[in-house]
């Protein structure tokens, strides 16, 4: 019993491996990218984009791979055509040392790596990302921020000198609130706004309602001083590719 | 006429100031922001969305002012909802002393500052820039890039540790062809490759076909390994807002 559950928790839990494709939003958005993404989550987002890594619906398909094999997939997929992977979830912080090791072997390759994150957990890892997206949610997730956990991270983080942004996604005035808030708690950390989606189900091209949705956004940023040092970015790959997965 | 000439030379030729607005392309992307135009171009590239800035078609309208008197009016336009400014052109870098003299402003005001030119001459105040988007023209332009200028340029960037990047708008593939010569030729620059705008003088929503180039562009960065380590993205203020002067 014991033998299983360390054999198990040496692993990660990969719900997909994608890529090539774009980095569609926050800190490298346009840059070019192999994704991992890891299944469960701590949280259950009203308007979770990827619910599938944790509403139970795709468990059968959660493979629990070796740090190894992880990166052999990303590197049997991407070829010589990347040199960057970016780790998504789900939460990728409820993972722990299989984490750090796929990490170290991403750097090994001279691979570089992104990594987003709510901010409900600290992994030492973290300190390895090369770019680091905290992205707090917002009174419309139905969520609730933990600042003391927040606080340690953004204070960890800082001591540690990581390449770091934090990330609000704002759906009303609620969220636009929430975000002046996390921002002028930390006011030394890069800021993104990004516009909500509100329909991750629909098919087709969403384009037209999603730069709607971002045309506000940006009346509200620019006439608001709260948000001076802030930057606005949509996501490019559902303006391009609609709610289509994997892309 | 001697005086003349330097009283003229102490001014910045000045076509418009806006915003504040939201950074629609390059390195800044999304970064909120005012603008400051300057008159004048080298260049005379066949897409060039700003064909006023030397055309003559709006010389009358180009007002002679002293970097005091341009960060007045950025100052009057943004109030207290700013604190990042871009220059843009034309080619600022036409331009001398005054624009040293407007960015130790700017910097005194405790501003940000971003720059765009197309790498076709080099001036002191560059290792000033906070952010400096270098711009070679492709094939598609009609401009011929003078690659020794544009190698002493980099490498003094380079030696000075500016906060530089390489920026090259794609309509075609000869245009690609370019874009890896320049990455190539300075492989540890940060790389962002842009769409084109087809038709500059459109009216309305152009964003269909905008996002449309820039799908063919992803897929064509996915699928070279030239492009691994370049950043692709759009002109966001031409999606919101179509081809709208002061933008």
């Amino acid at each position: 019993m014991t033998l299983t559950r360390t054999a198990t928790e040496a692993r990660l839990p990969v719900l997909e491996v994608f890529g090539p494709t774009i980095q569609g939003e926050g800190m490298m958005i346009g840059q070019k990218t192999m994704f991992v993404r890891t299944a469960g989550c701590d949280y259950r987002c009203a308007w979770c984009d990827s619910k599938f890594t944790w509403d139970g619906s795709e468990r059968h398909l959660v493979r629990h791979l070796t740090p190894a094999e992880v990166l052999a997939e990303v590197c049997a997929l991407g070829q010589d055509r990347f040199q960057h992977v970016t780790v998504s979830g789900g939460n990728p912080a409820l993972i722990g040392e299989p984490m750090a090791e796929f990490i170290r072997l991403c750097h090994e390759r001279e691979l570089r790596v992104g990594l987003e994150t709510q901010g409900s957990r600290w992994q030492d890892w973290f300190t390895e990302i090369d770019d680091l997206s905290i992205s707090p949610k917002g009174p419309s997730s139905g969520m609730e921020t933990d600042w003391d956990v927040l606080d340690d991270l953004v204070a960890r983080l800082t001591s540690h000198g990581v390449h770091f942004s934090l990330k609000v996604v704002v759906f009303n005035a609620a969220d636009l609130a929430f975000a002046r808030a996390v921002f002028a708690r930390y006011p030394h950390a890069e800021k993104y706004l990004q516009p909500g989606n509100e329909d991750v189900a629909a098919a087709g091209d969403i384009s037209r309602r999603l730069l709607d949705k971002l045309a506000w956004l940006f009346e509200q940023v620019i006439a608001d001083k709260a948000f001076n040092d802030v930057r606005v970015l949509p996501q490019l790959h559902a303006l391009v590719w609609g709610n289509k997965r994997r892309k």
